[in-house]
């Protein structure tokens, strides 16, 4: 039996990778026994156990620690919006919690003698980068994050794999490109119009786009993110050598593009719902953002995203259009 | 007048950095008013009010931040090869202290309606940076480093660039070369002995030389780390654009070469007093260090090391060697 836990296990990517989990496990696992946590789960609709909590309690993370999981993944995190917006939350839950975790799963190494050595896979992403930037970003280029978001999570990155060098945890972190389509609702994120102009339309509802369509970014579907995320679970981390934050593929596209794909897969009806509404504070932030990469690294660890961005549009019509 | 304060004033740079104060003031500051924070004053020679405390204790770092100083220099550090073994203390000074800095001086900040913004120079260091290496590394190379110690300097840039950011404190990280030759006795860094092998011969003492001769490091003298403090305290910040850590300049040689620079300047005799013991630790901890640099970036700034290992030596037998 595999004990495993989703911190954000409510949320909409913790229950896409619960899902997966029930339907195709994990690789070397026999049976899983799977937990999620959060704040709240108002999306559940994926089997497993819940736990509701707050990370920004101590207490709370030293009785996750106590039930020695042998996989944890950490998807929790204030978005990139409220985090700049919150600055006190954005760095208590994204970068705190990740300390008090890891000092918590530490100590339950100690107390086992070494023998407790968890697999944590942290959901990182591709907002510890800042400009200016090369054409393609590659595995050696540095993290100059321009939002509290990317500098939270650059920082418990640093976190993960000092703790992973001593030997205390066995972890990675994951540089999610932006997810997209997002079913459901927009959120907070800055990012959010990324999935609003793909899914409002699709939906028969006006789309706001906030950005010029020359804006290019870096996605990858939720079905790939469960895929990236069940995929590290099961990797040699000794293939990883001394750096365990990896840049992960994606499609790189503008929203012209995008738009355009949209148009391929739905029609110009479709894409007709997309309005132009400029808003200064999101594109100054999304300004800041990658646009390209060469995850050769993660290519080469066998970590993959789609083909194309008509591709993501498709996998949103599968899995989350509800028609 | 321009209040100024030194974390870490009692060390060894912290005492230069207050002698060049007291001797060449701060650009554009007509009279200077220091203070020294330390744990304790072994060396202290320097002018300046003193303090004495303790960083992990957060009620000491709001009372330094209450007197709300011009410039506040932070150079308190637990060393690397401490910060290797005492995992706690490691993480507890090195990064934890920063945060609560960071918090206090914002406190301030908001308190004064945003009328308080320090600036913040703190001192990192190259062991923010990881192997594999590039011959010279550039500005835009990726931090990943090798060491608890490196972890904990990059996450506190990651703050310090944060808080810049948003305007609470106007900061700058510098991530100092080996500084070499240091005067006084050996410490626990892994790097000891780089100054070890310099300074005992010339004091007529054996030195241990615990790596082999092949292992290149890049390195400036104290008189370049109080001028690199001095500039950075002075700098047009808005030059930094959105980085605020920056590779300083330095001299890059292998160890071989730091000896035949020894003989040139001291003899034969002198060099006689080097011992090579293998100390497999260290080399392990040295192994992961950068060798050379193109510091493109602090040199457009202005920031000025040595131009030969020589003057390093040079500079230790003028400033520290007592005769």
């Amino acid at each position: 039996m595999t004990r495993v836990l989703i911190i954000g296990g409510g949320g909409m990517v913790g229950q896409k990778l619960a899902h997966r989990l029930a339907t195709s496990g994990l690789e070397g696992a026999q049976d899983l026994d799977v937990t999620l946590f959060d704040v709240g789960f108002p999306l559940a609709s994926a089997p497993g156990a819940q736990i509701t909590g707050n990370l920004t309690d101590a207490a709370v993370i030293q009785n996750l620690a106590a039930q020695r999981f042998d996989v944890i993944f950490h998807l929790a995190a204030i978005v990139s919006g409220e985090a700049e917006t919150d600055f006190d939350k954005g760095w208590a839950v994204n970068m705190m919690s990740m300390w008090h975790l890891l000092e918590a799963l530490r100590s339950e190494h100690n107390a086992t003698g070494g023998a407790y050595v968890p697999r944590v896979v942290f959901t990182s992403s591709i907002a510890v980068f800042g400009g200016p930037f090369p054409d393609k970003i590659d595995d050696a280029f540095l993290s100059a994050p321009q939002t509290s978001y990317g500098a939270q999570k650059a920082s418990s990155e640093l976190m993960l794999s000092d703790f992973s060098r001593k030997g205390f945890v066995d972890g990675m972190s994951l540089r999610f490109p932006t997810i997209c389509v997002r079913p459901g609702k927009a959120n907070l994120a800055a990012s959010s119009f990324f999935s609003g102009i793909i899914r409002e339309p699709l939906n028969g509802q006006e789309a706001i786009l906030p950005v010029p369509d020359t804006v290019r970014h870096w996605h990858a579907s939720p079905r790939s993110a469960a895929g990236f995320l069940v995929h590290a679970a099961g990797l040699d981390t000794s293939r990883l050598g001394a750096r365990r934050a990896l840049n992960l593929p994606g499609i790189s596209c503008t929203v012209a593009e995008q738009i355009e794909a949209l148009r391929r897969v739905a029609g110009q009806k479709t894409v007709d719902l997309i309005v132009s509404r400029p808003n200064a504070d999101i594109a100054k932030i999304v300004e800041g953002w990658p646009r390209d990469f060469n995850p050769a690294r993660a290519e080469a660890l066998g970590f993959k995203a789609e083909d194309s961005f008509d591709e993501i549009i498709e996998i949103y019509i599968a899995e989350d259009l509800d028609r």
